[in-house]
């Protein structure tokens, strides 16, 4: 299996697809291809979401405002699992969550596995193009990485996996991969151990301008209202809840806390932009 | 075969796949995932449009507002189909449709099969989520079925596969399943037979505010001008038949009477939310 | 292997991935279904930029702004190539290019192979629908194809794909199909051969209204401004480089010179549509 992951918009993944199955005839599946434009860390928030629920795969992820400087193509092992990317750091968030991963629905994987993390570097051939990469360099490198595992990352040992990427002529240890650690929140609580205030920060603004923060849902669970940098706002499970054009705060079906507007764009709303500080505070404790 | 339905955007449908892959093989396709957001009757007019071109499959379809609640998770065949959806009703439409089905192209289904419907419960455990039961639930309940079918529903006779959920665990008959029935037009005709009048509802709003009627395009063939709730209306082929900005009735691929604007949104011309009424008057006959 | 490609939308794809799965379980791939609507030059464009990645197959591509007129319904063989589309001319811009296509990621096709191309006319039965051939003849015609290939195009020769094609009771050759030639732009260049001005066209707008052109990328390559129809534009890589509501000049990933609005849409700003002339002249040459 290959997934896919990007920020090309159609027609440009029809193209990787194309240029894979010259190659195998494994499985593709898209994961996305909407991700937010050259944004590597809202890829990384994506991408460590989602990818821990597949069995093992070589996932090629690319997001890539880099194209065409000279920042190296990269090759991660995560226990089984296998990442092609652009050497930006988004691979690494993933990693960590599919290097600790225990499989299945609920048993997502976690940030402790590091030492089952191996990263290479691409040999890359002056490529067909200077800004189509994912054609040009990262599809065909997923492709050739697939084909050389027999029956596919699912069925072989991180070993065999490791072994089989090491054999591999135009893969050399990566020596010094860029990495993206996603900002964790830091959370004040109160006497009895009740979140009274997080500070968090925006992770990725969707295409609907949703803003999503990195504030854990179960930190505003049961709250009707929260301040939001100041601003009093509902909490809600649903956006109809508040009137069109109304603000609110959600749990995003990722879990994270979100800052949205109902029929209408959270991000001018709340004027919030990817990397931003966001302070949550429950309603009943003054500011 | 899984076909995989939501209001779920992008890249949580990837989040299922996923879960999916960790319990059988079965091809995956998707049918859509920007369905009308938490709108069961949309989705089961487009579901009733779309699965009966399908052989034998499972279908897995969540647009769920009441993810979270006690709502429970259903399981419905028909004929060799089976529907996985939350029990909001969604299922029923295109159930009737499957049950009835004759197959290929032109054969669609009708609505005559209640007989060979099943419904049954889902005894789920704790979830790993409160708002994705589309991963926590539905998609490995479908996967679970899947694999549970040898060789998938288009290889088994109706019997088999009602014999194989029954001996599933996790399942047991639904008492009361939630029905929902799309409503039927009331069409005046004249001396002749010819249709001179249609009080019919609005099914759906798609992405682009065109508003989607239950009349069937038929009523309207050969008229050029109708009047849409008193307002007279060219009826047109394309959008590029009137100016950019200006009202015009089409009939949608789905055979459906449309109110739409050309490069502007119909459900604002026209004042039509979902469920709202739609009086379709020929022009040559006074209101 | 089936490619599908449309300006469908969502989700009436799925109906014809569905007629399809009742002929052949051939593997399906999107191309896209978001292609401008109703526009075959733009399809063409597309295509011809996608196709020629993949090894051969059969594609099948429903720009269709004559349904239900008395066009024809086309099959191309391009090499081993097969395109299923609506005789509108789509065809032939990628079939020219997958006939003379040599395989993989850098060895595109080219126009060259015009007499390794061969049209046939689908004699098509009285189709359920007035408006959505692509479920019930474009689909299925492509999915019998398929199935008529034992093992695929991509395992057959160009003869044996042109001897099944010939065998089949409803393909007749097509004595007159419609071309549609995508327009090359004219260079004007100096002494030394460096390219000075471009009289170029518009060959689509994307649906977040960029401009594409036919000019190729290369001709304005280490300008840093250039007019575009007399205004003077800056060229950057990214949208980024100017700010929100800027206007600028890329190079897509397609290859060809885009004119472009950072936050903002290059056809208004630019106010270009298809088929309109663009003349590019660099910036240090007068007017």
């Amino acid at each position: 299996m290959i997934t896919l992951a990007s920020d090309f918009g159609s027609p440009y993944p029809a193209a990787m697809k194309g240029v894979i199955r010259r190659h195998t005839d494994a499985e593709l599946i898209d994961v996305a291809h909407d991700l937010p434009r050259g944004d590597p860390r809202a890829a990384a928030f994506w991408l460590r979401f989602v990818l821990p629920e597949f069995p093992p795969a070589v996932h090629c992820a690319v997001i890539d405002p880099g194209v065409g400087t000279d920042r190296d193509a990269l090759v991660v092992r995560a226990g089984s699992h296998v990442l092609v990317a652009p050497d930006n750091g988004l691979a690494m968030p993933p990693a960590r969550a599919l290097a600790g991963e225990s499989g299945g629905e609920s048993g997502k994987g976690n940030d402790d596995g590091d030492e089952a993390i191996e990263a290479f570097v691409v040999d890359v051939d002056e490529p067909a193009s200077e800004t189509f990469h994912g054609r040009d360099v990262f599809a065909p490198t997923a492709a050739r990485i697939r084909a050389a595992l027999d029956g596919g990352p699912a069925a072989a040992t991180p070993e065999a996996v490791s072994d089989a990427l090491s054999a591999m002529d135009d893969l050399s240890p990566a020596t010094d991969p860029v990495d993206l650690v996603l900002p964790e929140p830091s959370v004040e609580r109160d006497d009895a151990g009740d979140p009274v205030a997080v500070e968090g920060e925006v992770l990725a603004i969707d295409r609907f301008g949703n803003v999503v923060t990195n504030v854990p849902g179960e930190l505003i669970r049961g709250r009707d209202w929260v301040r939001i940098n100041g601003e009093l706002t509902p909490v809600a499970e649903t956006f109809g809840a508040v009137d069109p054009g109304d603000r609110l705060v959600t749990v995003g079906s990722h879990g994270y806390v979100e800052c949205d507007v109902n029929d209408g764009r959270g991000d001018g709303a709340f004027d919030l932009r990817p990397g931003d500080s966001v302070r949550i505070v429950a309603d009943n404790v003054s500011l």
